[in-house]
């Protein structure tokens, strides 16, 4: 059973902060194993890589070879199922016209003193992707995190893949030619990390790390942090859905599953004002439930951590909302648009009964790539200007310096630095060297 | 005496990567502590900052409260020299025009297929400002931190600053007045990272914390990463100056010893394709080091991580500073505009004589908090994004999903997500539950 939770009711206030705080995730504690595997990939290189894929994936890349061939990838593509491909190639020119538009312009302009300012972004030199193996290993995510990076201009974009076994899912190849990745290395956990991070013999550093992985990927990524950039800390998917008794149950049921599918720590949560609706998507998830390929992981994420909560008044839903910041917000609502208008805290909205939450993971061109964990308070998800930085130029004539630098003095004399100060009284000629 | 090389000589190579990869800073291990720290400040609130503050800072926040009153701001200001308060004010006009003009827009469309979708960008709800005390706290500082999240309309701007033996800078108290920062509690260190991240009694929690400090506040921005968000873990300061024969002497002298005041592991390099020049600056920095207050920081700094680099044609400066990714780039040639225009990685880029790097601390407009230590590969300076975060928005109609749907339920079968697939299917009559 879902937790079941009533806004009306005198504990709701403690119940509700306690689901705010519960932790999905038993927090592996693998940050010692991970500083060992990145100092011997410092240390050892593309050796350290062999030794660790021998032993977590049971696979010999002194014979495989790191990098992924050509006549792989090619094989690949024609071993997956051509409506697949169609799919993805879809998904990809809807995914890269969204991007498209997330292009962060230039500015350079000279203000009322003569000083000419602004800044102009660039795209980061080369860019590495990890993507899981396995069963988390999906071709929608390959097209996720490469579009943007791809629509930003990075030049060197490196796909890092385990191959537990030997074996790399046909599709996730296929995505990888499709997104136009430039090289492909079978290599996953801290190590994969560590190589994009440090470089190896044949893996040349990376400027910045991004995709989501295990505990072990996780705690690299947080090591790693500062001498590449990285996107964020993923943690287990997350949906809020906010109905009301013009809600079709099975759909939202549906919903709830599709999150709950991903993962025993993800969670699905309902706010209705209808007890009615309530009761009948409880049921409906049930139902549905028997018949899912993955009953085994969405009945415990369901069970342990989905909960609904029911409130007075639709509206009443909404501070709820900002406090969960969820991940994933579907609004299936009369008022659905202007509900949406007034949330703040959510990665991506889903606005109405006929946009489930599946249709931005896969077709509907925005980044499926979205803050978890409560995350969405202060982050956004993946998007173009996660793979470009802005450099801030500063231009001053003799003339608009003569308007400014005294201010200038006068600060670095107050802040006690000199050669501050100095700086800017030489260039005045009030003060000789 | 700051390290010589020459790009002609055949051991340069070697020599400019142990530049680059020299450490500048010792890497203090305070994890544990800070681990510790910040688990008391969870377990006992206010109680535990009072007894970190007695322990790191000699002062009875008990007595004194942790919140600083409205009377002691007033009375910091009525301390501040008028000059010096005239100056931030021309600061703080200056910063919040540049900043006004990154405020993004929001964009929701619809495309061809009738998908409604775009992005809405929001301000956090609170963010928390960390000023060092001590020789460290400068007032420029609180307006380049705070300037942007009002920019970004930030309701809640909270600061915090060590008040060791009870004193806090009156300047750095005058500065937050100006930028209109909330609440200021006098509360350092590790402690008040901990309180920003998960409150107080006395503390709300933020969704973002900015600013520099100390290792300790270093690691435990680092530990409380996910929790809220972060700006970046600031190194020490450093400049990268590319002259040609064009250039002063004297002037470049000044602008590599205003960054050598700040910390001695603070890094001034000059690269220049005149031997007369580097040898007329290495003599004006000896010269000019004699008659400065902070000598005892700027000598050490100079002589263990200064370095002058001669080239054989001002061109060829540009690879190497692509490598440097310094935080600030002067460029002093006759031809500074076209090399400015080739850069990608740098903080900040100061083009010609008259743009000190100290006109960008102060008053230039833009943000004087940039990456440091290489990062300027793959981050950018602070700015109003820092404040903000993006919701993705989308919106299908039932004839928008007929178009999109069969292609979702395509790639939820092929990565074996069922119940994604089911989602759209229900939707489109495919399937009945």
């Amino acid at each position: 059973m879902p937790q079941r939770l009533d806004m009306r009711s005198p504990d709701f206030g403690t119940a509700f902060a306690a689901l705010l705080a519960s932790k999905r995730e038993a927090a592996a504690d693998v940050d010692e194993a991970v500083q060992k595997i990145i100092a011997d990939v410092v240390a050892e290189g593309d050796a350290a890589l062999v030794a660790y894929s021998q032993k977590f994936d049971r696979v010999d890349l002194g014979a495989l070879g790191l990098a992924v061939s050509a006549q792989e990838i090619a094989a690949a593509e024609r071993a997956a199922a051509p409506e697949a491909l169609a799919a993805l190639r879809f998904a990809h020119e809807r995914i890269t016209a969204f991007h498209e538009r997330q292009r962060p312009q230039d500015l350079i302009f000279t203000d009322a003193l003569g000083v000419e300012l602004g800044w102009r972004w660039s795209a980061v030199d080369a860019a590495g992707l990890y993507v899981p193996g396995g069963t988390a290993s999906y071709p929608s995510s390959v097209l996720m995190n490469a579009i943007p990076a791809k629509v930003a201009g990075v030049p060197r974009l490196v796909m890092v893949v385990p191959a537990p076994d030997g074996l790399i899912a046909p599709l996730v190849l296929a995505a990888a030619k499709l997104a136009g990745i430039d090289e492909i290395y079978r290599v996953g956990g801290a190590q994969a990390i560590a190589a994009l991070a440090y470089g190896t013999e044949t893996i040349a550093p990376v400027a910045k790390i991004v995709g989501p992985g295990n505990a072990y990927v996780a705690a690299a990524k947080r090591r790693v942090f500062g001498t590449v950039g990285i996107d964020m800390i993923a943690g287990p998917s997350e949906v809020l859905i906010i109905a009301d008794d013009s809600g079709n149950p099975d759909w939202i049921a549906a919903d709830l599953l599709a999150q709950a599918e991903h993962d025993t720590a993800a969670q699905s949560i309902l706010i209705t004002d209808s007890a009615t609706l309530a009761a009948a998507v409880e049921a409906a998830v049930e139902r549905q439930l028997a018949s899912l390929s993955r009953v085994a992981i969405a009945g415990p994420s369901w069970r342990d951590h989905g909960a609904i909560i029911e409130v007075a008044d639709i509206t009443a839903a909404l501070p709820l909302a900002e406090r969960i910041a969820p991940e994933h917000l579907e609004i299936i609502t009369r008022d659905a648009d202007a509900l949406a208008a007034r949330v703040r805290n959510a990665g991506a909205i889903f606005i109405g009964a006929h946009t489930p939450e599946a249709i931005g993971d896969y077709v509907g061109g925005s980044n499926h790539v979205l803050p978890t964990a409560r995350s969405a308070r202060f982050s956004s998800g993946l998007n173009v200007l996660d793979f470009m930085k802005r450099t801030s130029i500063l231009k001053c004539s003799a003339e608009s310096l003569k308007a400014l630098g005294p201010a200038a003095v006068t600060l670095g004399n107050a802040e006690g630095l000199d050669a501050h100060a100095r700086s800017v009284a030489f260039r005045l000629g009030l003060t000789n060297s």
